[in-house]
């Protein structure tokens, strides 16, 4: 589980900071990647990451804004062109789905995999199977702007195989019985419970990933003891009046949201692009008076969460 | 009068070419940049170029697959973000107007400035005042794309001051009716030809852009004696078939129509991704054996068109 930031800057493109967009690596949990938001030129960045196109099963968009959407028709085309075969389900606010069919149907698009857009209609469970479940907020930006949950479901613990060797339970079918903990006979007669057999269970990891917003709720709810939180940081403290007016959050709100939520880790994105250089650690040292452990991504920052 | 090629690739962006794009650098003449297509991350290659958003003042818009106007919202969007302020006319075929509406009221785009979307017709001239004329004719890719043949007109020669000086004309006012040839009377009685105070006209160039095509006689009379004609060639010369099947053209076909057509110079474009490194080398190679004066553009290749 792995966090690959492809964009970091806001509104506009730059040499430094492409526009948004931030790919989930679930390599080693499902074999895919989930990106949450496809900026213009997301495709672009990918090409300098190990991120395949086909491998994509979801897109997350947080709000519809065009630094975060409109690498979308490009990306879809090209996973189709690069064999993409396997359902691609977006998920975003009312109107993407008109924004998608739109730009594939003018420019004559054909998608060889089945899309599903999936418009969120209100918050909750947005997704759920044996592996994750995602929870969706919505947050306060002058449009609709979401923040995901997105929770991996504990992991059973493992089998002991070491604690079967030494009672000298041979290997077999059994073992499956075992593994789920269940009460077994033995062919030699002897009645075991399979819990003694495995090890604790592992929690799933947490990462919350939020649109652009102001201070509110919602960031609170989606990012309590979280083990990362994704947030924006459009502004320096300093420009707190700037950063309500334009429905966006500073570098000490941030902050505060992380430790209020009592996440782990905190990770600053969306950053403007008035910000260059030097400016950029000053940033990050803002955040690390209200919550040390924060990082300042930048693009193609690559961050492991670790359990 | 200088071309600067944006995006020199076909279908998909890779780290070597972008996907397509062409600028007219008009800064001499009157002071703007026309762009030809608006694939994905234009407004990311214009980043690494002298080329001023605002200053954009024409996007032609050769046909509508995605590698040729993904980039355009993002594009006008920044261009207003940048302080843009003044006419921008977007001329494509029809259905351009559906794709930038859809896009700019979905993402809450506003623009501060006039935008127009001229959607083509019919074959024939679709702009024209006292310095260019751009005529447009419908070329042969399975969907509709058209060829741009952009005509600067002849300038007027200059004013022969030191001629003027020889004669004893001394400046004024005056020097206005004699630059425009006009026969005038001096203050001290003398009659004089203004055509015999100004130079000789010089002549205007003419550039030909076309869109994706296969070889047609459009492509002939769009290109007829200009200096410099640009041409897709996606293939080379010994996938003639694949070139067919997919309504593209080969480095000899394009080689063949600047040959036909009398241009002075040729410059390749729109090549597959398949082709990479020394592969490019064959290409102009291929063309160069029907067409001598050929380039193969590459990302950011500037070329200034002399007359």
């Amino acid at each position: 589980m792995e966090i690959i930031f492809l964009g970091t800057g806001a509104g506009v493109p730059a040499k430094e900071r492409n526009v948004s967009s931030i790919a989930l690596q679930l390599v080693a949990e499902r074999g895919t990647t989930w990106l949450f938001d496809c900026g213009e030129a997301t495709q672009h960045q990918i090409l300098y990451t190990p991120i395949k196109p086909r491998r994509i099963e979801k897109i997350f968009i947080t709000h519809l804004h065009g630094d975060h959407i409109f690498g979308l028709p490009g990306l879809l085309g090209s996973r189709s062109f690069q064999s993409g075969d396997t359902v691609l389900t977006v998920y975003g606010p009312k109107g993407i789905k008109e924004f998608i069919n739109t730009s594939l149907s003018i420019s004559k698009t054909h998608l060889k995999y089945p899309l599903n857009v999936h418009e969120i209609e209100e918050d909750g469970t947005i997704f759920e199977d044996n592996q994750f479940e995602v929870i969706v907020k919505k947050l306060d930006h002058g449009i609709d702007s979401y923040g995901y949950r997105v929770i991996e479901k504990d992991l059973l613990g493992t089998l002991l195989v070491d604690k079967l060797k030494v009672f000298e339970i041979p290997p077999g079918p059994i073992y499956q019985n075992i593994k789920a903990g269940e009460v077994v006979t033995l062919d030699d007669g002897r009645v075991i419970d399979g819990k003694d057999f495995i090890g604790p269970p592992q929690s799933g990891r947490v990462v919350t990933i939020l649109g652009d917003t102001r201070h509110c709720d919602n960031s609170l709810l989606l990012a309590k003891n979280a083990n990362t939180l994704i947030h924006e940081a459009t502004f320096s403290s300093n420009e707190q009046d700037l950063a309500h007016e334009y429905f966006h959050s500073t570098t000490s709100q941030a902050a505060q949201v992380a430790s209020d939520a009592n996440v782990k880790t905190l990770i600053l994105t969306h950053i403007s692009s008035r910000y260059q250089g030097d400016d950029a650690s000053r940033l990050e040292r803002e955040a690390k008076e209200i919550f040390p452990n924060t990082f300042l991504a930048f693009d193609l920052f690559t961050y492991e969460i670790v359990r």
